[in-house]
């Protein structure tokens, strides 16, 4: 239930990137194409053409796991953490039926979208599940406008994201702990779509709530479009790194132009509420093979918040010495920092 | 004297968003016309006309509270925690006579601004106020300007913060734990003027020294123009978060253009010594209400780092449900992790 | 062997800034004009046309001080904490044959560069040195290049760094603590050149592997162009602030023409794995003096992570004051928080 295969999706055929990015500069591939390869089933449900300022209505359902963990999910049975990455357009608005199958309080809140009070997923609002209840919750989107002489005031497009605000207490503490969160992306006309994404979580001392060698094992084809969802939860302080790949520090991860002023990095801050998106051209320049993404703090690396982002070769072959590293990997219990290495 | 809506003003009239967004763009509404909302002394001296290049003279006045903690102010007996917003033009100079009536060697340090060693107020400079002491701090600014190719020097313009830099020791812990500190800003032609403003400073695991509910609630009314200039301070890292309004991660807050590539956020890091400030329109979108922001790490919300922006009707009355939301903002004591919830 | 003034060079001649500029603009000033003065010796050899495209090859040596801290040198004997600046063009290649002069394992992992798993320099991918062993590690650089629409996937230029990622574990964690690190710079035509250049790390509480009054004086004479470039390691967040010079938060710290719209800052966060780079004009607007660069975070700043930016009269003669406040610099053991101040 938790397996991330599940969630990224390995099951959907590999798109041409060349029509593609064509496809996606014309605006006319939809996120439902992504759908398939992403598991964002928000966009499944229509808007097929990419127009903006569409409805969609979702019902989501929030569950706890075995462990103790809670998770959402969009069918009955089929809550992860973290949870579906839910898709729209600038200027969409989602509709969200929540069922609270579990016995606590519960909500979803979301960043970067517009909601009225009773949308707002917290206990100050009087806005949350009770146990057993169905709520809604509405989302809206907007395009940026003129302000004044040059300025704009900024849209909803980003890489966002949505959380409980409300099991056991004013802010979802206990919640979040548990699992309660996934990425929301709200994409601008134009905006390039990926191949395939995966959701990278720092929730306190956990990659997605696991540690290594438990971490999901993110996976592309070599030359195929990867978009990468960063969220920071918790109470600790982290630094997203990637190795062997980076992004401009600005909205999309992408430069607007060559003259784009943009920091390119290839490690970030990633705090408690924070969120970043960005895509990469798997093993582009480099290769296919084993790179890690961690957290840069030391002692967070060491104590298990690695993971692997693998690129296969291609045709999807292992490429030469993976699976030596992977068998590495998971060798080790927690990726300390031993005096022998590894 | 700590009270918030005497920083914040209440007492100036709502100006025309229309008229106020008109002058901005033709940059002839001063500082001035912002001074009787927000407090903003150190523009009602003079540059009505948004002139660059002016000198203005302020006197500030350090003072200690009953409670022990101590704030800068702009008359005698009037010091507030943070203090007053000091607002310039690019270009303009400041000079700011400190009188110190504490018992303490105390000074004033600008981030943004230029100061020679003399006004760094540092005690490695030699540079503070002994007990009783008056003395001058010279600020001055600058406009970018071209370096080569199409490169430029950054201006002065910014969201910045004054603070002590000797109550205590080299660096002002002492006075900044105290509440020696508050907003600078620096405009550049052009910029788009705020009808409110409210500055919210992360002082260690306070919001300006106070922990909920007896954070400042910060007012606006629906479709306002709002300026939060937010700072951080102490020893413990920050994200500052604000339901249901977001921002331009940039200079201004404000995107460029439409090809700004800036991220857009509404969580973003307030770690020691950093600030940035942003408007939005109050309820935008998303109606009035009791909004939250609080800091998003979780101990640190649960703990008290949490406050209210309240969006009232376009009338200035409140609208449904917010006294509720405040009664129970107000009837926790800290904001915590209550497995009943609120 | 670890004095500053060996790594940062002082025996250059002043370049005159105007033509320093205009050959910067036109390409044509060669990263080895900056090896004499930045130590930046990866550009000695070759590329003083700065065509892109070039490979250079370099042989580092790892190895063990005195005192038990790790750096890496460009020569036998001359290792320094942190290591020297590697400088390159972007389009270029650097293959690096690293010695290990030490009776540890350890390696060279960058960070912006593109390298096969073969060069990762981590013993996930079996890429390391064992004690005695030389190994090639090849790092390459690419521009920018269009992807869609206006959109450009990002190069490589950019202030980066490289550590060790062996040392004691998986991640390097006990090398990066004994000063195995060192800044890495890829450079895109047109960037304008400085004429000093300083690296900043703040490793876990200290700066450069010491602490105040220890860390190093960083010089330069009033006018000059000085590059700084600040990296982060170890396990604690920090802030870095530079008194009375700002830069963008940008790629280059300068902006891209005057509509660029990044913030202008003097303290930026500065965390392990992250890095960035800048230039200021040596006192400008500002006059020479001591100048403190410090970890804004109280307790770090106190506990000694405070260091000076000494700018000299445009002579080299020290300005007015300047010994006295060295002398108080010198006279405190660790910067602390005095009640007596200072």
């Amino acid at each position: 239930m938790t397996d991330p295969r599940a969630q990224i999706g390995t099951t959907g055929k590999r798109l041409s990137r060349r029509s593609m990015l064509a496809g996606a500069a014309a605006g006319v591939v939809a996120p439902a194409a992504i759908a398939s390869l992403g598991g964002s089933a928000a966009t499944a449900q229509g808007n097929s053409k990419g127009d903006s300022g569409k409805t969609r209505r979702i019902t989501m359902y929030a569950e706890e796991f075995p462990d103790g963990n809670v998770g959402y999910g969009l069918a009955p049975g089929k809550a992860s953490i973290p949870g579906p990455i839910l898709e729209i357009w600038e200027g969409d608005t989602l509709e969200i039926d929540l069922v609270n199958n579990t016995d606590r309080r519960l909500s979803i809140h979301p960043h970067g979208v517009n909601y009225s009070v009773d949308s707002d997923g917290s206990p100050l609002n009087d806005s949350f599940n009770e146990p057993g209840e169905t709520r809604t919750y509405i989302w809206s989107t907007t395009a940026p406008y003129k302000a004044s002489g040059n300025m704009w005031m900024p849209g909803s497009a980003g890489y966002w994201h949505y959380h409980d605000h409300a099991l056991g207490g004013a802010h979802g503490t206990e919640g979040l702990r548990k699992g309660l969160y996934g990425a929301l992306i709200v994409r601008r006309k134009g905006d390039i779509l990926p191949e395939r994404q995966h959701t990278v979580v720092f929730n306190d001392m956990t990659i997605n709530n696991k540690v290594a060698p438990h971490v999901p094992i993110l996976e592309a084809n070599l030359g195929e479009r990867v978009e990468f969802i960063a969220i920071g939860h918790g109470n600790t302080f982290h630094t997203f790194h990637l190795h062997a790949h980076r992004w401009a520090n600005n909205r999309t991860g992408i430069l607007e132009g060559p003259k784009d002023p943009s920091q390119v990095v290839d490690n970030r801050d990633l705090n408690p509420g924070d969120s970043f998106g960005f895509q990469v051209i798997a093993g582009e320049g480099v290769g296919p093979g084993v790179w890690m993404y961690h957290c840069h703090v030391q002692f967070h690396s060491d104590g298990g918040m690695a993971g692997i982002f693998l690129v296969r070769n291609e045709d999807g072959s292992l490429p030469d010495g993976a699976q030596a590293a992977l068998d590495r990997y998971h060798g080790h219990e927690h990726g300390g920092d031993h005096p022998h290495g590894h």
